[in-house]
């Protein structure tokens, strides 16, 4: 992917003004015209252990060895991890995030888009994707791509903990004419076509795709992973602890 | 004005969303593609007296007689008024916000622009524009046209209790530069064309007049009006109690 510059990383704009301590919002428009604003805004990318959805204090528990934390926005997981004793490195496609985690002490950043991501085998032991970010794999072709690229990257025994929402645990009847639309052009009812404003900041448009357990079951058939478990929420959000099956040989030949 | 249809009346939809117990947020947009999101979203236009600002406690303190309360939302003054015994007639241009101000027991509640306010000579004692509601003046012209009007329709001792923010105390240069752009084109520093966006409705672009104390005292001039007293807080947010000078004439002639 080619880098984001500073006036199209909209996300890391409103983390900076966050870790400024200026008033921050986080505003998502979908191609559908539909907007929304976080309600907590971009304070939540640095949320300590103490206010984080319960469904992730679980899911950290799970961490084991060397990680790499995708998404890591403001570090707040990365942070966590390394001061526990991991060894961590946070990606994240925006350089202002990335910014903002060297400055609050993570030792290890890279600015790095998923799609990005290689890394030589038995490089983790863990790959968390923490506060939905399932949803970077973007879409159903893309994340089986990704997921065969993460089994040779990871140890035998390796884990990806991946927190999501299922798309159709909703009400909302926007939402669900968007999943109408969705599978009309062909895509996976919860692939949301997005795109993050902050002030006068516009984002890049991009996939986010939030998907049902049996969809997240189907994306990772013949990858060479299957669910260890799920950890369920009150509500529609989950996290997949995702098992590696090491003598699983998959097709993918990484460059 | 003409009446908003249900699609462009994203501030109502916000406001019976919320009362319905909905996730809702309030987004604006102004005219240089600037993006904000209320921290409280619509949440705040129901908050409790308990809840209220400093500012708007001690103001409404001075509220006596029968009441106007001008973008009157979901009725939080209005209601508190109410309870306590006064004459109290809301009024918004939104026909959702209404209807959810009847739906919560607001006896006297109609659906009306502030520019098509217009009463018989002493119908109330007390004109309040609480949050911000100074604002709906939109302009320096209007806001001196409908004072002058509004003190017609007062009784001898008729004050106007309205809540503003300054402007100009801000640090964020995207707000510096649209005061300059502002007054390139002719007007004031803090007239900002804006526009609600909720989920997939928006609303009608208006303006809202933010001023100093010194442009609120420049607007009063030669109206009938003076500043009582101003009541700060610790911040730009600021309430002034308007009182009336019963023996002005004023050159307005009410239809």
């Amino acid at each position: 992917m080619k880098k984001l510059k500073p006036e199209e990383d909209a996300f890391g704009q409103e983390i900076l003004a966050c870790h400024k301590g200026e008033r921050a919002s986080e505003i998502v428009e979908r191609d559908d015209g539909y907007f929304d604003a976080s309600p907590k805004g971009p304070k939540m990318y640095f949320s300590e252990y103490e206010d984080w959805l319960l469904v992730e204090k679980k899911a950290i528990e799970f961490v084991k060895g060397r990680v790499l934390d995708i998404g890591c926005g403001a570090g707040r997981h990365s942070l966590y991890l390394q001061e526990n004793g991991f060894d961590v490195l946070g990606i994240d496609n925006s350089p202002l995030a990335i910014r903002v985690c060297k400055l609050r002490g993570l030792k290890k950043a890279e600015v790095m888009a998923i799609e990005d991501v290689n890394f030589k085998p038995d490089s983790f032991d863990t790959i968390i994707m923490m506060g939905n970010n399932f949803g970077l794999f973007g879409s159903f072709k893309r994340a089986r791509r990704l997921v065969k690229k993460f089994h040779k990257m990871t140890s035998r025994n390796g884990l990806i903990i991946a927190s999501t929402r299922d798309a159709y645990k909703t009400d909302n009847p926007d939402h669900l004419e968007y999943h109408r639309l969705n599978k009309e052009r062909g895509r996976m009812g919860g692939q949301l076509r997005i795109r993050i404003r902050f002030r006068k900041y516009v984002g890049r448009w991009f996939d986010y795709l939030i998907v049902s357990k049996k969809e997240m079951k189907e994306i990772l058939k013949e990858t060479g992973w299957k669910i260890k478990e799920f950890i369920d929420s009150d509500d529609s959000e989950y996290v997949a602890i995702i098992q590696k099956n090491p003598t699983f040989q998959n097709d993918l030949e990484i460059p």
